[in-house]
């Protein structure tokens, strides 16, 4: 199917509307909505406009509240744990985000727990919310089981996201902004949506056998990425989301496809105030060399080398300019859903 | 060469001599030769008393600094930045666990930036003080340069290791420590000392084709995990272990192999105080949920799902029993290490 260009304006108007339709409040809404095209500016369409449908069944079945009403139900001065009474994700997460933040420029480190939450779309959408304020973030979030355990078999483990910002001075950041498996499921789904096949060491099938077929790898298993590692690394990140605040985790956590069960998933936002550590400029020297010795490395005749979260910028510089290039299937289901909902969309 | 069994307390008896003929006091050199002897343990040889030589060696050329003075240079209640002068990493990094310790029993969480250590062994050392203080720790650390930027050539990044621990509950733990190299450098070493070959996908050689000779991988470079992932892992760690507190970073760090320069070597260790979030019994109910949970995924026939750090507690047991099993390389550099010194070892 062919894809089309679309501006960046057009689908957040778009996508806001069909929140608003769903009961969203027009503030939540556009949070919302920007968060996913932002995903798409990034170049990341699987955690863009494509999951506008997926929000909206879950909002209009109920499972995920429209109205977003957090509570901070444990804390110290440092640290707090919110209730997200299953809220929209990314509101809560903006929420908690701004907690932890305000917090760090008190206390030198901030750190928000997060129960009952839902999908946030892109975690980098919320560690870029850090740097500006002169911190860097980690945020962790559990997801629903998408692989099996080392060693083992079933879908058990979540891929669990996370991501590190910081500033690099000039209004630029270094993130990084990653899933533990091999690759994120909605790029199964997009591939699926493209009609094209994916690459060998994706998934399995459900009998554990290697497919390039994504219907079939949808019925099966994504891989950990680097092995036993990746599969440590996303057990202690449902440890950090999911167990430490009392939210869903493992099994207990469902994802942005099920319109049929609350998500239960947790997150854990911690905010570094880097005054507290040493001078910021000092600290953003230090990153432009270590920036530059990257840069360093690249090979005659190739790309230069990118520091994380670089290729992000270039392509939403190059996506603001040109719009986003989304396959039509995708503007053909947001057209569906606002017809469904009474609203014109991209018309 | 054969391998031979020697019980962990006569190695911590030979390595604690050698360290104290290198002038570290009796108390620093139990720890440090603890920590060495605890990497063996857990079945980690390449983290093991194979190093004792190479610490002698920086502590004789006056690069490490055998009285270990750390210095508190910045910090709010939560948060602290810790100058380790030279000193040797295990020392520095258990006084900053302590530190981070104390902090996170005071604030729900702790966090001590440390600048100009050394290489401290394995970071799960430091990140096992914390559960039976009812806390999770993170630990990170920068490395001595061992791969390239991705998509770039030259040893740029360092493996950048990092450890989670947290409580499972009755004196046990979930803990994830491992470096973002495809491999650690040291286990291309102990081949090496084995006379092995190495795996297909652990290092380059030098033009950057693929080896399976060890002494042609330590001249060449170590492959990242996951690709472009462990690329970016290992960067962010630099940024959180070396950048953010104004230590040593990229090629700014020596290593353990070197005796010519000091290390400079940063870390981050970050404590959350479990029971800040939620009661500290609901987490390790939920904890033995979670591993009960992934063990379900156990195959028939085969072995069954590990958690995290289980294999380590395994393997500690067996080799507190059998003896640990070390090639006699090791044990002969050991005794020529403490012949140099005037120390009888492993008589």
């Amino acid at each position: 199917m062919a894809d089309v260009r679309v501006s960046a304006a057009s689908l957040r108007t778009a996508a806001t509307g069909i929140f608003v339709a769903c009961g969203v409040s027009e503030e939540d809404a556009r949070l919302v909505a920007d968060s996913l095209v932002q995903a798409d500016l990034w170049g990341h369409q699987s955690h863009g406009v494509l999951r506008v449908g997926w929000y909206a069944d879950r909002l209009r079945a109920g499972v995920m509240q429209s109205s977003t009403k957090t509570e901070v139900v444990a804390g110290l001065g440092a640290v707090a744990t919110i209730d997200g009474h299953d809220g929209i994700g990314q509101v809560v997460t903006a929420r908690a985000a701004e907690e932890a933040l305000d917090r760090a420029a008190q206390h030198g480190v901030g750190v928000v727990s997060v129960r009952n939450s839902n999908h946030f779309g892109t975690a980098a959408y919320f560690t870029r919310m850090a740097p500006p304020r002169g911190c860097i973030a980690i945020l962790t979030t559990n997801s629903s089981p998408a692989m099996a355990p080392w060693g083992g078999r079933g879908k058990l483990v979540g891929s669990n996201p996370w991501s590190i910002a910081a500033p690099i001075g000039g209004g630029k950041q270094m993130v990084l902004d990653i899933a533990n498996t091999a690759v994120a499921r909605g790029k199964i789904y997009l591939a699926r949506n493209q009609g094209s096949e994916i690459p060998d060491g994706w998934a399995v099938a459900s009998d554990g056998t290697p497919t390039r077929d994504p219907a079939t790898a949808l019925l099966g298993t994504v891989l950990p990425m680097a092995g036993h590692k990746g599969y440590g690394i996303s057990v202690m990140v449902d440890v950090l989301s999911g167990v430490l605040g009392g939210s869903g985790f493992g099994s207990g956590v469902s994802g942005p496809y099920q319109a049929e069960r609350p998500g239960r998933s947790g997150h854990l936002y911690l905010a570094l105030d880097i005054a507290a550590f040493s001078p910021v400029a000092e600290f953003e020297d230090r990153m432009n060399a270590l920036v530059a010795e990257l840069k360093s490395g690249s090979r005659e005749g190739a790309d230069p080398v990118r520091y994380p979260g670089e290729l992000e910028d270039l392509a939403e510089e190059r996506n603001l300019r040109d719009g986003v290039l989304l396959p039509e299937r995708t503007v053909a289901d947001l057209r569906r859903v606002g017809e469904e909902l009474g609203v014109e969309v991209l018309a």
